[in-house]
């Protein structure tokens, strides 16, 4: 009898774009693996852990204290390289990923790029409506709302101090809640004593949702706590609203046939978002079908039709095997299916396969202040201080699976204890000058009020 | 007899430009002084602690690690506002500062504007070679410093990757020493196991020092000392060495009459520095003579020649009163002049005055790397693991003083035991492509290459 020797068997060669959950997950699902050699690409230098971005957003948290480098993260998976670069086509014929005037060939590939903001066709909103998916989307939105009280104090119409003191948030999903909920603390709280000619406690906040509750993810009575929490913290909460108009620092408001407008130089987007460009290359290249929000159709074993070999994961798939209803795009859903796409290439390649990918929700939850938050694991709801506790060792056990991430940890509790904010530096633009800042806002030219060089920060 | 009534006397308006360490401490000395007003002045809403700049631009802390918001360590000071935004001009003669369209008068103005680099006149070399004295210019240097491993990764012609992994440091004073050593420690250790095609430990790390030994602030045998441990780690030190020319990723040394040349991608300056553009309004409005370097010369009292209610503190003063010499720029001066300030105003209003300001000072230290630093406090001369360890307590010390800062210390630690850094993002351009980055650093076109609107991180 025969035996084949392994020995001669080149290594299969695995590539993953995108460093985020779901990449990061299945590179982490292939450590090591035997006779498997593992090309992660990405942008950036770093894993985000993008859940906790409005903290950055709103000065709790610095952009590092939530990021791992990825070369830090996987050191130890000596099968395991880090590439820097962009993706910009894939070559499905001759099973190559192009990267710059590099190629990359692949036998297994993994495109788990994520998503973007989507301003549903209005793109000229993203100027003035910035959202929340990179660290520089948070550093820029730290810049509006600090740069938003510093303008307020300075400015003598009431008019217009009123408009600078008006945060209209887009979107009642977590991001939004939480964005709101920390803007309050931090115009209630944190702010209260350190200005000398506004009241910050006058800021208005206004929460706009589409649908008729917000956190629709959550079970009714959670939205419906969630927006009673809000409204104490000072909150505008409205739902069955939609933005039809933003110019000018007047955002119009659409609720059943009223029209309204609000005077307002704050505006956050928390609304819409769409595919990466990946998934429109990945259509071109095989043929796959995306749906709406230009997510790419998967099979049950979360590869793409017609090729066995490449798998969609993360924000970039759409998953509807389970219940008909695509996957949310959310952090544990990118996870779980790259932990089982790893494990299916590794039983793949023992000649084994695996039953198809099954999502296993352990439930949502936002936060929506001090003390305060909301937590629906099915089974169980949770409201107010115990939410929020909850809230608090989720965050924290995810954080301590990266880096050092404990430090965080003692940072929210500094910041309980004291309710400072310290992380509230206003950057980028060096010479910075409220003369310049208080049109900033407005329209499209904010990058360009800066004489300086731009600085790559 | 008649006692005069202090109650109608209007406050005496006090106005503080800039929040560094001069302008902080003249603040804190004024607070909640009696029927004193305090404006404080500043283009950026944090005190920025400088001395740990480098730091950040290695990737061990980040910028808000070492930065606290001027309104936050002021908010209890109830007799003093801040201001954000940039003076232009001073009006002595109606008492006035000018801050875009408005205008703030005072009774006693304290000019604290700091220090900028200088390129003694090779301006050019600012894109090339950039320095260290914002929090941008940290988070630049950090970016080029872990672009350019990024790119030596994916290198495959030995001596550009050669070009990759060459750092030339110009200056060995502190900021320069501290540069060397924190580079040598990354590339040696903290790094060692990142990279899959190269091997870090080939880095070549060049201090460049104009004079015959680094640290001249130090006393000689220190100077050599720490010369001996940078060696120990990995640095070149060459002394009595002056770039005269960089272009194309090549510095031209020149030692003796001898000229080298040096391939290096990242060139970083830690070299000269001249005064900050307020000097020379000074200089025009009031006639007030500068030094070489820009510095506005002071009286004994840091006033400016016949202008007794103008102060000049900080980097921007020259004060030659004590020993000939003008002394450094450094935190402790600065520190020192502002609580003086601050004394002399609270004296005068009493009628009373303080004899002439007197520098006490109680040494100087550099960090070298891990358990390694130079202290001279002059009674005692420190080096190795004991200096190293009151390097730490020192900077502790003051760092307390600020808001929360004890985290910096259990960020320390961390990377202490861990050997990490893990705050080594490379920000700022979202789609990063290390096709661009290569040419990145050469010329001054690195702002340029990226196709995106730039954000003001």
């Amino acid at each position: 009898m025969k035996v084949a020797s392994l020995e001669n068997i080149p290594p299969h060669q695995v590539v993953i774009i995108g460093g985020g959950f779901g990449g990061l997950y299945t590179a982490k699902g292939l450590a090591n693996a035997h006779n498997v050699n593992v090309t992660l690409i990405d942008k950036r230098n770093f894993h985000l852990f993008q859940p906790l971005l409005y903290q950055v957003a709103t000065g709790a948290l610095s952009a590092t204290d939530i990021s791992a480098p990825l070369r830090s993260v996987l050191s130890k998976s000596k099968n395991t390289q880090v590439l820097l670069g962009e993706v910009k086509d894939i070559d499905s014929a001759t099973q190559q990923v192009v990267m710059g005037d590099k190629t990359i060939p692949y036998d297994t590939l993994i495109v788990a790029t994520g998503a973007k903001h989507s301003y549903f066709g209005k793109d000229d909103w993203q100027e003035v409506a910035p959202g929340l998916k990179t660290v520089e989307d948070a550093i820029e939105m730290r810049r509006r709302i600090f740069t938003a009280f510093e303008a307020a104090e300075q400015e003598t119409d009431p008019e217009k101090r009123r408009a600078l003191l008006t945060f209209v948030i887009v979107g009642g999903g977590p991001t939004g809640v939480e964005l709101a909920g920390a803007i309050a603390e931090l115009a209630y709280k944190t702010l209260q004593e350190d200005f000398r000619h506004i009241d910050t406690s006058e800021t208005r906040i206004l929460l706009l949702q589409g649908a008729d509750r917000i956190l629709p993810a959550l079970a009714p009575e959670l939205s419906q706590e969630a927006e009673t929490s809000l409204k104490q913290f000072g909150v505008e909460v409205h739902t069955k609203t939609r933005v039809t108009n933003i110019e000018n620092d007047i955002v119009t408001l659409k609720q059943g046939d009223e029209f309204k407008e609000i005077a307002a130089k704050t505006i956050l987007w928390a609304a819409g978002v769409q595919a990466s460009p990946m998934a429109k290359v990945l259509a071109q290249r095989t043929g796959v079908e995306c749906d709406r929000s230009g997510r790419v159709i998967v099979e049950p074993d979360l590869t793409i039709k017609g090729y066995e070999n490449i798998f969609v994961i993360g924000d970039l798939a759409n998953f509807s095997h389970q219940n008909g209803q695509p996957l949310p795009g959310v952090a544990p859903v990118a996870k779980q299916e790259g932990e089982y796409v790893a494990t299916l290439i590794k039983k793949r390649l023992r000649g084994k396969t695996l039953p198809a990918f099954k999502y296993t929700d352990y439930g949502n939850l936002a936060m929506i202040g001090q003390n305060s938050a909301v937590v629906d694991l099915g089974f169980l709801k949770l409201t107010g201080f115990s939410a929020w506790v909850f809230w608090l060792l989720i965050h924290i056990y995810f954080l301590i699976e990266f880096d050092h991430k404990l430090l965080v940890m003692m940072q929210w509790a500094w910041n309980y204890l004291t309710r400072k904010r310290s992380a509230r530096l206003i950057t980028g633009e060096e010479s910075l000058a409220l003369a310049n800042v208080e049109d900033a806002n407005s329209n499209s030219n904010y990058t360009q009020t800066n004489n300086r060089q731009p600085i790559n920060v």
